[in-house]
């Protein structure tokens, strides 16, 4: 039988490069995490079905990778088999979560507030294309167990900070809240029932303008006048001020809220990126009950970091609302965002002992090498071959910066110039 | 719906405390790996069902988590359905076949030799059991396309300086060679086809003695002049240096190489572990072809790492044999021993930042816990509640070592003695 060398359709095999500077720059996001007093936990990425199918995981729910019973517990003598009788575990599509699981599950000896920390493989099972796997690393900070928007700066500063690290400048902080989009929605004479739908036209604002949103709210189908309510909304909140939206009905309170955490996080930025009030700005996930935020970065908009506020999720496990909020770094789009602009880790001091395999004592050569080690570098033993100067081309290639040749009396570690 | 909290059966959910541990734990190891020259991969944890199914996992097969198809691919309207035809997915059940594939498919642009580390969870669906569960952590050393025993100097030497590194003195590293397990087993009088299964019975040796290993080969009913035979040949090996290895038809070649690994490692060693010969160690897998080791720990013998030589494994996919060697560290012993030991990782400077949520204003608040974050301390922010001391002992508890309470004016950082 002939096998598949290839990783499977839209997941990835990381060459040491890469996967070198996946690990630098995934523990320098993990170190600014720490700093704001984060705490990294684990959850497996196996977790039962019923968890995954039950959850508010909108479309994601479609693209679970379900994992077949065992044993006696599989019965395919069955008629009529449907897909949930095989499947009793599947893979996480998200941290969020297996985050308020894991929550619910430990709350007694978990502090309170709780900042945690996560980061993450998680499994969709979408059509590959460009940019877009089936497993991707997920880099998440939330805080549960707080309800002031305390939560809310310290989450959109340690990103921001994280991203800053990571050397990025000039991205842009959107930040909204569902109870505005709600209200705007209620203003414009929406049913509550219309508010999920009307959002996810809205969302397209960005994309269609709005003359396309307009168009999209016809199709659905909504009554006219609601429609022209809000299109004229839409256009007359583009130079609105946060202070004006209590002329649509949105509580004092909620725009105070938002009002403080724009001007923190503003003097914290020292001028290095903006945040800015987006009405328009929607977030799909259906969990979202307060403050939502993204980050955008570079000519395209593109957007690298998203969360919000979830008050609701842990009590949908455990019947007790508990507060929680979330940020998450869409940690490939970075990736792809610093190779495009020649991102370079720091280096490190990589020795090449090369010894002649023929004629040489092997127990000699690894003890010398073993003394290069233990001065603190790099140390990788290759024999030597005949044409030595092709072989230093390679090592150089290897990111190898230093060589030498094992002499049994005295070894000179020599530099390999790029 | 009731929804469960717990994590899935023989899966676990780390606290901040054991991730942090066993975070700092891989880090220590992937330094000293790195020191050697080895180069971290990666691998997704699901690979094509037919890989998996097709390699030499022994009875490692029978505990495949498989993944349903998706979409049209799924038909559960035939008649006669078994899980193969339900499944094109699963998880990986070690790390060293997703490196064989992972090498087949790269072996263009790796260096020859190549020196890979792997870091990652493994999945196998057992009956849960204390200290075995169905996913768990293994730290992989492998050398690709070196044949001669540097590779195996290189890979014992790795494995034991990182176990030293963690703290860990007085294991023994126990080395055999499958060649001459096959000679011992001919030298008997065995049949080429009975090596496995009479090795099998060998492994047993530690735990049932020499009369076990004879009742159950008889039980297994072979022949009686074999079983005498291989029984007197067992007690004959008791005292047998590896020298006297060539009265029973072993090659002079396998033992001068067995002889030089043991004598550049007893060297390296420096006197704080043991490397001894051991001609009963087998090693379950059946894809090893030469050298083989494991480290055993502590009174009671524990396996903590394992590995040994797979000249045909990558063969068995490319149809061309590649020499490899690999050797892992079975990282959940490892933790469980050096929590028994009450290992403690570095101190970090934690400091608690206090505010009074109603009086204080938020912005300065905020301003003032980022200047002391950055002098380099980890700060988290918490409301202050009224009984401060009882809260202050609960900070403690979190590992926090310092705190400080908001002020406008001057804001002083008090130890939190322990």
């Amino acid at each position: 039988m002939k096998l598949s060398t290839k990783p499977v359709k839209g997941m990835r095999d990381f060459l040491p490069q890469d996967k070198e500077m996946r690990e630098y720059l995934k523990s320098t996001i993990k170190e600014v995490y720490k700093s704001y007093g984060f705490q990294e936990i684990e959850t497996p990425a196996v977790e039962n079905i019923d968890l995954l199918t039950n959850s508010k995981g909108g479309e994601n729910l479609k693209l679970l990778f379900k994992i077949l019973k065992r044993g006696n517990k599989l019965n395919l003598n069955k008629e009529n088999l449907n897909e949930l009788e095989l499947a009793d575990l599947g893979l996480r599509y998200d941290l969020t979560l297996p985050l308020s699981r894991f929550y619910a599950n430990n709350k007694e000896t978990l502090p309170s507030p709780f900042k945690s920390i996560q980061i993450g493989n998680v499994y969709r099972a979408e059509n590959p294309q460009k940019g877009r796997y089936r497993t991707f690393v997920q880099c998440d900070v939330d805080i549960i167990g707080e309800e002031g928007i305390m939560a809310e700066i310290e989450l959109i500063s340690t990103i921001s900070k994280a991203l800053e690290k990571l050397g990025l400048r000039d991205f842009k902080i959107c930040i909204n809240d569902r109870r505005i989009l709600r209200k705007l929605v209620q203003f414009s004479g929406f049913k509550d029932e219309q508010f999920e739908s009307v959002c996810v036209t809205l969302d397209k604002l960005d994309k269609v303008g709005i003359e396309g949103v307009e168009k999209e709210l016809n199709k659905k189908g909504y009554d006219d006048d609601c429609i022209n309510k809000f299109i004229k909304l839409l256009d007359d909140l583009k130079g609105c001020t946060i202070d004006e939206l209590v002329d649509y009905n949105i509580e004092q309170e909620v725009i105070d809220d938002l009002k403080s955490i724009i001007t923190t996080i503003d003097i914290d930025s020292k001028g290095n990126y903006d945040i800015e009030f987006d009405y328009s700005l929607v977030r799909g996930m259906g969990y979202y009950t307060g403050a939502i935020f993204e980050i955008k970065y570079g000519d395209r908009n593109m957007s690298i970091a998203g969360g919000g506020r979830y008050d609701k999720m842990i009590g949908n496990i455990i019947n007790q609302d508990i507060s929680a909020c979330g940020f998450s770094i869409g940690f490939e789009r970075i990736v792809d965002i610093l190779k495009e602009e020649n991102y370079k880790i720091p280096d490190e001091n990589r020795v090449a002992f090369l010894y002649d395999k023929k004629n040489d004592c092997i127990a000699d050569v690894f003890q010398k090498s073993q003394e290069i080690r233990e001065l603190g570098n790099i140390v990788s033993i290759y024999p030597k071959q005949k044409k030595l100067s092709k072989q230093l081309d390679r090592l150089k290639e290897q990111e190898f910066n230093q060589f030498c040749i094992y002499d049994k009396d005295e070894i000179e570690i020599k530099l390999l110039n790029k």
